[in-house]
């Protein structure tokens, strides 16, 4: 395989703007597609992203900025989207540019509601990529720490090893340490369903209860993610591994996670629609869950759910929390 | 088996408080044996310990207190020890009772120093007890979220599955749910490791390593806490279950724990003799870092303990905690 050479990143928010930082410890250039004009503006005059990580200053002669969805397409070899799986359709509309030949690597975090598949999967049934083609990148990742360039460890999973590693060592530097993984289905399940449990996290924390019950929680959601993916896709895989079970960790019990605020605001009282509101924005984990449930009942092989069902009676049927979570704590162990 | 009525707690420090009350909430009377006077009088005055979990209000009708530990022995079916490990050892010399009928149970959160064995184990050999009449309480489960009624989960393992169940049945109320095991010798030791991996999360984040870090830290110590009861004792358990995962995250993700607590003085520069003497009192973990170092090291089946032995370098050789925890961070993945 001929090492690929030009990387663009797909998308403008924290978890975009931090992938281009990783990739600019290594590259010459780096391709930065955004939808929005003024932060591409923004960038050029100030060095920085005004919206997210604000913090990163760029070398703005190292990017390739544009807000052409197609320019960047042919510009670049490795596509890495990072787009909220909520935009990823009407992004991918766009798209006319020839992608076959490309690598398309994921860092969107969960199933896009249109098609109702994984990132991947929608990749390669829609326009015909090649599993061997596509990869994912997982955490356990917090944005922001990459921004303050704190240790931290990425898994980047392909089907093909050596592709892999060749982007493995594109976001390599002294303070991200990469490892990578052929499971690149279970690795995408896990890194939507955390944000699930992040929710769950996040409505205990608001419905009153304490550490000892997060961390039930929490070993009670593992032990769920590994049933699910297992339903999904079975393989060898040791679900305590940092890209399932680091990555669960960091999003449930971060105090930053935007998922476990939209939780904790539910579990304190608020609506769904006024605690969205009142975010300015949807948490990834809102779609997950009603997707995982989707999923879970039209699976021949349904598996036992207790968090995620108890999830999504609260966002989607409009149960009480409260009454919910004591009846969930009953199915916990 | 006839069903054991009469319960005993012995110690005085948060964790006895916290299991005097669960039993409170079940029983007719609570045996329970303090070494001080000052605590005894207290208690039977005011109502409440003095130096622990001082708002739990009991009702001193409902407590047999002494400060004679072999006047507790004779009285209780049931013998609860919840002494610090470290004092143990001079506790049992004042015993004389006939113990050999008795149910000892442990919660005693590490190996006695003098005789290297687990609490279980010591019984066994030291007081021939039957390992039928021997368990263990685990949590995870923090004393002061006891203290406050809230939602906590038990195990209690027995080889006894009715003991286990007995003991379970006068521990549970509204707040406090219980399960059962069998695996008395593994959930000691992961009582034991989780105070080391405390001590590693601490001396991290006293370094200065982030959310991101501390995610893959204790994805890799749930893995080495796996390989290391497995050489110690094999047999089918799932690792992820409370008792072993829980258990870790509550004391590695709590800012409350002392041994999480003790590791950051360290990381911030303290030596060890100056974190001791500002806690007034030694973390658990510091003597479980020896005893399971030495565990390993004696065991024919030896296993990779990159954690522990980095902890056990910085505690005991005088390491530096920041150049040992870089040559850690290569290690982990």
């Amino acid at each position: 395989m001929e090492k690929p050479k030009k990387y663009a990143v797909f998308g403008s928010g924290s978890w975009a703007t931090a992938i281009v930082k990783m990739l600019c410890e290594n590259l010459d250039e780096v391709g930065w597609y955004m939808r929005s004009v003024y932060i591409k503006e923004h960038l050029l005059k100030e060095d920085h992203n005004p919206s997210y990580l604000s913090s990163v200053e760029f070398k703005t002669k190292q990017l390739k900025l544009s807000n052409d969805i197609n320019e960047m397409a042919d510009y670049a070899d490795v596509l890495i989207f990072v787009v909220p799986s909520a935009f990823m359709h009407s992004e991918l509309q766009k798209l006319s540019a020839d992608i076959s030949n490309k690598i398309i690597v994921s860092a969107v975090k969960g199933i896009i509601p249109e098609s109702g598949l994984l990132v991947g999967e929608h990749f390669h049934d829609i326009y015909k990529i090649p599993f061997e083609n596509i990869a994912v990148i997982a955490g356990p990742c917090h944005a922001e720490e990459v921004a303050l360039e704190r240790l931290s460890y990425l898994t980047i999973s392909c089907a093909d090893e050596e592709k892999a590693q060749a982007i493995a060592d594109s976001l390599s530097s002294w303070y991200i340490n990469t490892k990578t993984s052929d499971d690149v289905i279970g690795v995408e399940y896990a890194v939507m369903l955390k944000n699930i449990y992040a929710i769950a996290a996040g409505i205990a924390h608001g419905l009153g209860y304490g550490d000892n019950f997060q961390s039930v929680l929490m070993s009670n959601a593992i032990r769920e993610m590994r049933r699910f993916i297992k339903k999904m896709h079975k393989m060898k895989r040791n679900i305590n591994d940092s890209a399932y079970l680091g990555d669960l960790l960091v999003t449930g019990y971060s105090v930053f996670s935007r998922n476990r605020m939209f939780g904790n605001m539910i579990g304190k009282g608020y609506t769904v629609k006024s605690a969205q509101m009142e975010m300015s924005m949807i948490a990834e984990g809102y779609y997950a869950t009603k997707s995982a449930f989707i999923l879970n009942t039209n699976n021949k092989k349904k598996t036992r759910l207790p968090i995620i069902n108890a999830v999504y009676e609260i966002l989607y049927e409009n149960k009480n929390p409260k009454k919910v979570f004591k009846k969930l704590t009953d199915k916990l162990d």
